[in-house]
């Protein structure tokens, strides 16, 4: 099977653990077997593969989510970059060009295209798989997932078959209702559209040429810039006239607010955090090291991050992204390709940041303009590279950087460094990367 | 006025503000007309003298409190030290006799006693000079305050006095009751017993005298562990036939609980915190750098430290000292005599701390065994002094200093750095100080 996984933008919903830089996919809030925990995209691919374990899977998203997809997935993960955002045709387009181009697939071969994000279980890639041996078929050129709806929802379009049959005919599309209206709708026989849908390779491809007039990927990613905004549903699934639907009645939810999110999480407290016995409904989700203590609340979120705390009524955390959007704040925490970042003071004229470096892995060879640094090794192996000079690190080891100076980092072993920065402007723009030869 | 201000112990009601070392009275959470926020203990000592500029006021505490106190109120401030706690009537004792033999008051003037947290207004400490007045005349070997309750509550003892007189007799006292007994003694003219009152001074020494038979304060302070506790009310108070009570009508509230410290807070947000317009009776109090968020909550506490997060129903607040009791967690911020410290990392082999010293304050000259130390100067003008070698420093500079090595800083301006620890068993025990000759 081949898949392309749609991974959106940053979302506030989540706040505090959704920000600009981490999407909600990356949360790792879900409960492992083994005791660990793991983030939305890490569940979905997971599943993926133990539905099919030769399934080519692509995740197509921004440059912005490259490190983290790899921090979380690893490097073997096919990704189709978008350099900016252009809505979902040029998105899926230039996902198939790389399916096409770059992945050398058959253009007569079906590709599904999915969410990141649903929260679903084993029988939800089954019905992929089957979705995509119907598009294999070629009666129709799209085949739809139909969810069935479990209540008259004002969240979701609608996809109004021609007959009840297991797959259909599209007689129509609906747009996100009224509940009335929903209610009406489902009535008729209606199922959600969930942006599920498979096709051959080619008859996006076709469309591609037909709608942008591109040679191929690498040409078609060089003027990405240039192509309009405009949505897969638009641009194809509403004007195409050979259709079909594909009826799904297994679990499928959608965690985009608090109160979903908490509904899927098996255990009450993610992290450090205590419940008093007078507490009900209640759910932590708490990425600091210092423990949450809840006490005669109900029916309640608490969430802690190194970005902020929120504490809300399940219901109420829906409305949370005004308030967000007022936070003027900088990115705390990150997910790099080569580990991660956290920060841990903020002045005036520095800030300290905490570097945890992945094993094998390394930091860009960068400069900075308008400031100095220090690192202190705190563990693992590693070496340095400044301006050119290398230098075998252990634990305790400080290295000084002047403004201008070039520098790296290389973990052998995993490698954790405190980076204390100074200067009159600090400022995450502030870097020049330069190629390293060694 | 001479004052004697009992400043109790480490508190966990206040958690997460609150903590093994530092104790409620310490917490800046009342705001003052000029936008800073003042503690329990700088309230109280800037009332009394407003009230008595003269005053002398004198602290009895532990010595783990010495260093709070002198940075919330100065070198000044009179301290009767404590080697350890023995309970009122040995602090009391001391604390006399450290007037008479270190402060050298006449043992013919009164002193008053009292807890240093009340929320009180200035009423308050025109009632203590009343109180010092009664004393002074020597009707009475002891003239307690009397507070006229405002509802029969279970939290106080009892005083009844022989008449409604504002200066009366006192008839006898009365443990805790229930509240339905509490009723009844106030239907009978009882007083709540705030532990507040006043003697003269040769009054105490001379019943120190015939309790533990000593001979002036450095011999009592030397011998202070090897006292019995036992508490002043037990040992004196309730023994004495020529005792008065005086009446007190004024506020008087005893901010023990975040039920009650709330009620006495004139902001709902203290730190950064918004409120979005579903709550109701919500305080938030955040002593952390980042937002905290509350959504659609009723009578609901919020308070973030580096310590943790408590999120409680404000009835259900009282409860929280057991719950506090099970985190087994080091101190993440202090406050010392020469500035305060914050961790800001821990890992198993080394912790990073930021450093703040107040202008021309310094550290003792120390060594450790166990650990390693790294300074990175991030903001101030000062000078280290390492293994005996003095240093100017400045922003950005580093120290990097070996187990055994003697080191301090010596702040010019404010400075603050970044410590990291490094080493297998770092412990707060593992220091070593030395006498600074410079």
């Amino acid at each position: 099977m081949n898949i392309i996984l749609l991974s959106g933008g940053s979302g506030k919903r989540l706040w505090p653990l959704s920000n600009d830089i981490r999407s909600k996919q990356f949360i790792k809030i879900f409960r492992c077997q083994d005791g660990t925990y793991e983030s939305m995209v890490q569940r979905v691919y997971r599943q993926i593969k133990k539905a099919d374990s030769d399934a080519v899977i692509t995740v197509a998203t921004s440059k912005t989510q490259v490190s983290a997809l790899h921090n979380q997935l690893g490097d073997d993960v096919g990704i189709s970059v978008e350099p900016c955002r252009r809505d979902t045709f040029p998105a899926i387009a230039l996902a198939t060009a790389y399916l096409a181009d770059v992945m050398h697939v058959d253009p007569e071969e079906a590709v599904v295209v999915c969410p990141v994000d649903p929260y679903v279980e084993d029988a939800y890639f089954e019905a992929l798989k089957s979705l995509a041996a119907q598009a294999g078929k070629g009666e129709a050129n799209l085949v739809l997932m139909g969810i069935e709806p479990t209540y008259p929802s004002e969240k979701y379009g609608y996809i109004i078959p021609e007959s009840a049959e297991h797959t259909a005919a599209v007689r129509t599309f609906k747009e996100k209702p009224t509940a009335d209206v929903a209610g009406q709708y489902i009535a008729q026989g209606a199922l959600w559209n969930g942006g599920v849908f498979a096709y051959k390779l080619k008859y996006v491809l076709d469309k591609a040429r037909e709608l942008i007039h591109y040679t191929d990927y690498y040409e078609l990613f060089s003027r990405y810039e240039t192509l309009t905004k405009i949505s897969f549903d638009y641009a194809v699934v509403e004007k195409e006239e050979k259709i079909q639907v594909q009826r799904f009645s297994g679990q499928w939810k959608d965690l985009g607010t608090w109160n979903t999110l908490t509904e899927a999480m098996e255990e009450s407290v993610v992290g450090k955090g205590v419940l008093n016995e007078t507490c009900t409904g209640v759910h932590i989700v708490n990425e600091m090291d210092v423990p949450v203590l809840a006490m005669g609340l109900h029916d309640v979120v608490i969430s802690a991050s190194p970005e902020g705390i929120l504490v809300s009524d399940k219901e109420q955390s829906s409305y949370i992204k005004p308030y967000v959007d007022q936070f003027e704040q900088q990115v705390m925490f990150a997910e790099k390709s080569w580990g991660s970042f956290r920060v841990l003071d903020v002045e005036t004229k520095s800030m300290t940041i905490k570097v945890t470096l992945n094993p094998g892995h390394r930091m860009n060879y960068h400069s900075h303009r308008n400031r100095d640094e220090v690192w202190v090794v705190i563990s693992g192996e590693g070496k340095t590279i400044v301006d050119g000079f290398e230098q075998a690190v252990n634990p305790g080891d400080v290295i000084t950087m002047s403004a201008g100076c070039r520098h790296t980092v290389i973990a052998q072993t995993e490698l954790k460094l405190i980076e204390v920065q100074l200067g009159e402007d600090i400022n995450v723009h502030d870097k020049q990367k330069f190629e390293l030869e060694y």
